[in-house]
């Protein structure tokens, strides 16, 4: 009886292991545990992160291939510093994806029915208060549902992973993240064209209109860099930014 | 004088080994030394790749994550099987991200100067001798170094890495893969096919025509689509595309 | 001497005349002066525009080819009757085309001190006040005037022409044409959505984006579907929508 | 018993006399009978179209209207020249059109009986013989054939007219205008890429694929461009192209 036919308990615990050493490192990295351009030392992280060495060892290689850390030519990694364009960069990759998920929703919509959680994520918007700062939290929540769901109508697996592999560099700058600390007007007039943006996307998929839907949701994700300038106009917001400490702001402005 | 700091000799190779053993794996993968479904043993492997324990258990995580194999809940991991419209999906998810590259290099053309390498790429492909099969292969470089230069004047890491990502479960069906077995006068119409295409997308971008430039690029590569179901009609030239053993064929169809 | 090589005054004022007649003709068939299907007699029109035979048979022929009339069988001209559907149609191609300007714009920008007539409109709307209902009037203006600039940038006579071709059938509802009787909450919001928009569209000009400039102005004029579609649902506000009394609504709603 | 509500058959005589009168001055001016500049005085028209002095002034208000005349300032008209760009922009303008018509197809199809006759005419052209010269006229009733069927699965009346408006400042320089003196290797290719385009349109639109039926039919439209290019570079050819007298070439270049 070998490992490769009949897995132990120990080898499912072992990859549940990884994948939790992995979120750990990435939230260390994200929350700016580390300098950009420091080097991550294997046998550091060890006791840090209190795994053994091959998950430690996976997590990096991991976070290498998502661009969070660049392996170096010596072996080894480093954490990777980001500018400016590199973040719009990822935002427009990002809403080409989106775009793609909801053109795909709409082309390959086969009942009207299969829109009902797209609408009740509309709803669920047109409920928030925005005059209530905690319904920031709330929003995020419903944007996430509603990219879940366009993922689901679009019917493809590999889209919904390319997207994964972007958002973690997109710094998640969704219109939101960024709004818990800005001014109430600052929100109502984000949700307000917010919930423009989520209506008219439910209305072009039900109407089979791909190029429509495909459009408004490559628009919207870029409402995500305008957040990160307003967000980088204020060095306190800013801080609360996740992985802000890896983007090389121009000169004039400290990040830290 | 540690690891963390100064790295060995030693941890540099392991870096090169590794991914050495990532490329080794990937390509019995692709080359159909397993069957779908079956289940891979870290401890099988170490003998066949002649690596050690981590470097193997590195190649699995990676081609997980590539989406060529599936992690088990009971841990470990097993070949995917891939349906037809898996393949049509990573088609189309790449010719979006290379229609985003054809956009953005129009976008952010600033000299004429930049285009000589792709209309380098136009000429060559206007000299190659379509009645020789071995101006496939040929072609097959050209087109890379073609989508590489866009890659390039597109001047963005992520759109390069993000389309890396996915090129892989294209499964390499580029628009040329299949036409070393094809008959001259088929191979001659593509080879025409293809210089339109090249030469439409250079002249989009000196005119700074970004949409045309996208949209161009992105029919370009839906070619391979119709390349595959022309490969698949063939049984014996199908079994020369890359990873089509992982490919679940229509009933009436035997792809083994 | 002759009226082929020396246009006598008589020809300028002719000319002149026979421009007033049509405007004339097409203010009274829009404000609701005839039935749908009514037949328009030459003879009957003469006295009522006041001008003699043939500007009024130029009149004719004139809104036939716009649309507003049909020609019958028979010879003479009747008013045409529209569906909900042929003004959406309309709006789409209005639509279309307006996007193709912000594109064109967009592709064709080698200054960007070109810009800013569209920056002043931006400014412009920034500072109207929608708690003031005559403000409507001025942002209507201003979207005029931003249009007419963005053909100007767009530098296509043709395009131009093709457009205003179309606007006359989308009957004028325009983001703003029915916001007159409108409560002050839903043109504050109109204007904040409106404001955005012309941003956006500014924003992509000035970058290049055409894809972005033409997908957001397509977008930006199907608000004028919501513009009818809400002042369809008030009798007394929609008899103020020019061309109105043409539209056939659906069983269940008058629209005398 | 009035004109107004029993027409005579004089009546609907002359509006076709009308519609033929437009039809000779229109072919008129495209096969280069006057030149660019040149007013037209309606006096000596009457005899050259044999028709009545109010038959041809409707005539030049309406080509007035469609682009081909320019009104004077002093009344009357005169022969429009045209600069290169002109027609590229035409040919741009009406690629726009005809790609929303295959994205509205796209979007509005209920049945997939009826793509019917677009399947035909994809067959009709496969049956071509490239080495035939006469089969070139054969190839251009085929593809009106398509474009009109098109139009009519768009569904949309004010779509098609304005497609109308436009077709004719591309002065007809479609694909196939200009193949009849062409090289038989020149015919041949033009065929392939031709069938091409055409069957990729029908396959995106079975499919629902909007975005890829109107990027498809807008980029198929712009080779009328290429093939103006072909043609000029020929004083014989060109000759035959219509409207070419019109067209003000660069210096260097006679097209008279």
């Amino acid at each position: 009886m070998d490992d490769a036919s009949f897995p132990t308990a120990g080898a499912a615990d072992a990859t549940s292991q990884t994948e939790r050493v992995i979120a750990s490192l990435r939230e260390m990295v994200l929350r700016g545990d580390f300098r950009p351009g420091e080097r991550l030392a294997e046998l550091t992280l060890v006791p840090r992160l209190g795994a053994s060495r091959t998950p430690v060892r996976l997590a990096l290689d991991r976070l290498a291939h998502e661009g969070l850390l660049e392996p170096l030519p010596s072996g080894g990694f480093r954490i990777r510093e980001f500018a400016i364009a590199d973040i719009w960069d990822a935002i427009e990759v990002r809403g080409v994806l989106e775009g793609t998920a909801a053109r795909l929703a709409a082309e390959r919509l086969t009942d009207a029915d299969d829109l009902s959680r797209l609408q009740q994520c509309c709803r669920d918007i047109e409920r928030l208060d925005s005059s209530n700062a905690a319904d920031v939290a709330r929003y995020v929540e419903i944007h996430d549902r509603f990219q879940e769901e366009l993922g689901r109508l679009a019917k493809s697996d590999i889209l919904v992973r390319t997207i994964e592999s972007v958002v973690g560099l997109t710094f998640a700058v969704s219109v939101s993240s960024v709004l818990g600390d800005a001014e109430s007007s600052e929100r109502s007039q984000t949700a307000l064209i917010a919930l423009e943006y989520h209506r008219a996307i439910v209305d072009a998929i039900e109407h089979r209109q791909g190029t429509r839907a495909e459009d408004l949701a490559r628009e919207y994700s870029r409402m995500a860099r305008r957040n990160l300038v307003r967000a980088a106009q204020d060095k306190e917001r800013f801080r609360h930014v996740p992985g802000a400490s890896l983007i090389r702001m121009p000169a004039g402005h400290s990040s830290r």
